[in-house]
């Protein structure tokens, strides 16, 4: 046992040097979006890359290797934290060893050129600018998906570092009863007589009083500044340099008050899952969301189940008027809430409503999925996006730079990723389920602007575990079941059903 | 000569890492300064420990002594860039290689301990509770001296890292001289009927206008914001983490006007320095200041020498006036210059101005030469430090808080560091007289806000070198002589014999 101590010490100082390098390269690229000077970019990306290198080489030491065997080896009980170190450990190890350097280098380099061109291309509506680096980025991940390996699709193994242990084939039971209940939801909406006018919303906003009420939401929620810090940026994010360090930014619009107010609590969101992880795993593999899924549906959570709420806008709604008295004094608490839940089938992913979002995401999944296996040529994407926005969505991108073009992802090598987002509104309303199973005054604490008994069972059920448990192991455990998207159904047509009208037959 | 090539571009390699760590910990400490929340201290230590130790492991590497051994004896021609890289990878190779681990883990250890028992001491204003931290500092830093080697005095190896070259025994004789007439000048201008009223700064002024004028002060004079940017901080700062991205901070007093202004000018001219290297020395040794005291000389000369003088202020005081009409509108441009130039002895040292400002540092050289040769002991300090603040300045302390606790260098190891303030503020002089003498025009520049030609000397004569050459020949090459305080001394008793109508007798 002495000899496992010491091992295990090893192996903690070893893994400790890497979140370091990790860290240090995600504090150089908060300030890259955030503060850094615009001449700057190429130095920022020359220190990133080093950062990255040392830390892979550490990551693919033998010692390393070696160390990990022999802890796996050592009989620590299975259910300890130290074993769940190992097993992570074990999993980043073997993902980092197994990718021959030169296809590392390959993407490295192809990242940033495919990227470089997917902006030019859409800023001039130009997918056949675009074409041949998605061709070459397809080519690369296939090659990525043979060397982590897979048994039924490329696509696998690529979605498994994103979300551990859901395959494309889970992912489709999951997606495909949702999406055509979905789109039926959807179709009803339509034909409902009612109208929702989010006009109110569309009006001059000042944005340091925006801030200031984003801010003091989020700080009521639980989010801790002592720990943290809002910052501005063009894409917003929510970033972690250790559990003691998590920042989030957002981005402004005067025109516009969703933008900030609902992207500052989605980004909260993640902010306080990672801020609650447990002290214990500081330094360690565990340390880490578990899986993006998840992450999403922290964020959720408190932009939407929360944020888009009634309850929690009976408590809130009243400092909002007193912030905007000229603008929504005169809007009453049910207009503002039909207007943050107006539903508009639209073409572009970001700005999508709780009711549509999902099948923008089912779209790329199915996109992908078939590029990755070569049953769809990368000259026939266009038509086949547009092709299903008309069938799911009723929308027709009147260009690629509205359409297919319109998501970074797949220029960067983000194949496999964009289910995370779905995946994450389903576990949201799974989560929110169980936490009003064990709390029923919920949405009374919501009206009161009590938040602490709704983050502290997030906390106990999800946060504090890091990446302990296996995502479905750490759902079901919260939950008491598996990923299922019939409650998150259950939610829209309750919801929405009661915003449109809709009678019981569709809804 | 294809051997060389290649080994010069591996030596390139190795090196541009180390940097590249360098920068990333110098982002990482800059955040801590300005951005970072208080909950992430000893997160962030960790990750710069981790940063430095890499650096340090890397700048060690047997591999890489080998490769700079290679390229000394690989016939470079001596005045070529490569040369110097090789010659300045050698003396920091030597440096991280002479110091035993043990002994720099002890510093590293007990400077993060002293620092703060400092900290506690001078608010308590205990010296009893500092002086054994210091025994053990001077001990420590004795054992540094010894390991990296020295002709006369330990004093030497400490200062040859903060001031190549130099020595005791030199700064000695340029500073004799220079105290000895300094203290003279003190006393003719406490003497003088003249009184200086600097009222006029001490009022209130709103920040954000503060800042607003200091930033478009300094972009006139060219620091560049797309390569800088300014931020605030407790304890102003300039930072590079590369030449295309070098930092300033400031802090405001609502109450007094120089703070903000003044500290802004000494940053932006560290800053200029920085990002004016040669684009090739990027990720190179040479990408470096030569010397702290050449680093200081850019910061002194456009604080002092262009920002508190008639000039610069006969064409920029209008403007600041139109910024703070209630406070200096009726304050004509001669108070203002007088007020700005105000000479007062005094117990502190970063409040000092420019005639008193070298008698600080003298105290401290001294004092500091005494305690390592152990001629003095650290029990007698207080005492010898009253003595001299009486004798140079006039002043004694009342306390030792605002006595010899005052700074925090020595509770971080930094001896042999204080004399390049002063060395700074008299080669900053001796720069200004070779411009002067390049251009007869230089003043009606300044009044004419074109700082172009200024800066453009400064680059081609010491910015664009980086640390090509040694700083004697830096500063010989730009004004034809060695380090030398008369020009200086002839600077302070032009200036301030014309602001305190002293006689030629004692001026």
């Amino acid at each position: 046992m002495p000899d496992t101590e010491t091992a295990f010490q090893r192996f903690g100082q070893r893994m400790g040097v890497i979140r370091d390098l990790a860290q240090a390269a995600a504090v150089l690229s908060w300030d890259q979006n955030t503060y850094m000077p615009d001449g700057a970019h190429e130095a920022r990306g020359q220190q990133l890359a080093t950062l990255e290198a040392l830390a892979h080489e550490r990551m693919t030491d033998p010692d390393l290797g070696g160390l990990i065997e022999e802890l796996e080896g050592a009989g620590l009980p299975e259910e300890s934290a130290e074993a769940a170190m190992v097993r992570q450990a074990r999993i980043e190890f073997d993902r980092a060893t197994k990718l021959p350097a030169d296809l590392v280098e390959a993407l490295t380099r192809h990242t940033a050129r495919a990227r470089a061109v997917w902006a030019r291309a859409r800023h001039d509506d130009d997918f056949g600018a675009f074409a041949p680096e998605l061709e070459r980025m397809l080519e690369l991940k296939r090659r990525q998906a043979d060397a982590l390996g897979y048994q039924d699709h490329p696509y696998d193994a690529l979605h498994d570092v994103f979300e551990p242990g859901s395959t494309a084939a889970r992912v489709k039971a999951v997606f495909e009863p949702l999406r055509d209940a979905t789109v039926e939801l959807v179709r009803a909406i339509g034909e409902s007589q009612v109208e929702v006018d989010d006009a109110p919303l569309r009006q001059a906003f000042d944005e340091a009083l925006q801030e200031r009420f984003a801010l003091d939401t989020v700080r009521a929620f639980g989010y801790d500044l002592e720990h943290g810090r809002l910052d501005r940026t063009v894409h917003p994010f929510a970033t972690s340099f250790s559990k003691y360090d998590v920042r989030i930014t957002t981005r402004y619009q005067r025109s516009f008050l969703n933008t900030a107010l609902f992207g500052t609590l989605h980004e909260a969101g993640h902010g306080m899952y990672e801020q609650g992880i447990a002290d214990a795993y500081y330094r360690t593999p565990l340390e880490e969301a578990v899986s993006l899924g998840v992450h999403e549906s922290q964020s959720r959570l408190w932009e939407n189940l929360v944020g888009r709420g009634l309850p929690f806008w009976q408590g809130a709604y009243g400092r909002l008027q007193r912030t905007f008295p000229g603008q929504l004094g005169s809007v009453d608490l049910q207009a503002f809430y039909r207007a943050i839940n107006r539903v508009q089938p639209s073409l572009v992913r970001v700005e999508a409503d709780e009711v549509t979002y999902n099948l923008h995401i089912m779209i790329r999944f199915e996109l992908e999925l078939a590029l990755l296996d070569g049953s769809l040529a990368v000259a026939d994407l266009p038509a086949a996006w547009n092709e299903r926005y008309r069938l799911y969505l009723g929308v027709t991108p009147p260009n690629d730079a509205l359409g297919v073009l319109q998501d970074v992802h797949w220029s960067v090598g983000l194949l496999g990723y964009f289910p995370t987002y779905a995946l994450g509104n389903l576990m949201s309303v799974q989560l929110f389920e169980a936490v009003r199973a064990a709390n029923p005054d919920l949405d009374d604490d919501l009206r009161a602007g009590r938040f602490g008994p709704l983050l502290g069972w997030l906390r106990e059920n999800v946060h504090v575990h890091g990446s302990r448990y296996h995502p479905d192991a750490l759902l079901e455990r919260a939950t008491g079941s598996v990923l299922d998207a019939a409650p998150y159904l259950r939610y829209l047509e309750r919801k929405y059903g009661a915003i449109y009208h809709l009678g019981p037959a569709t809804a």
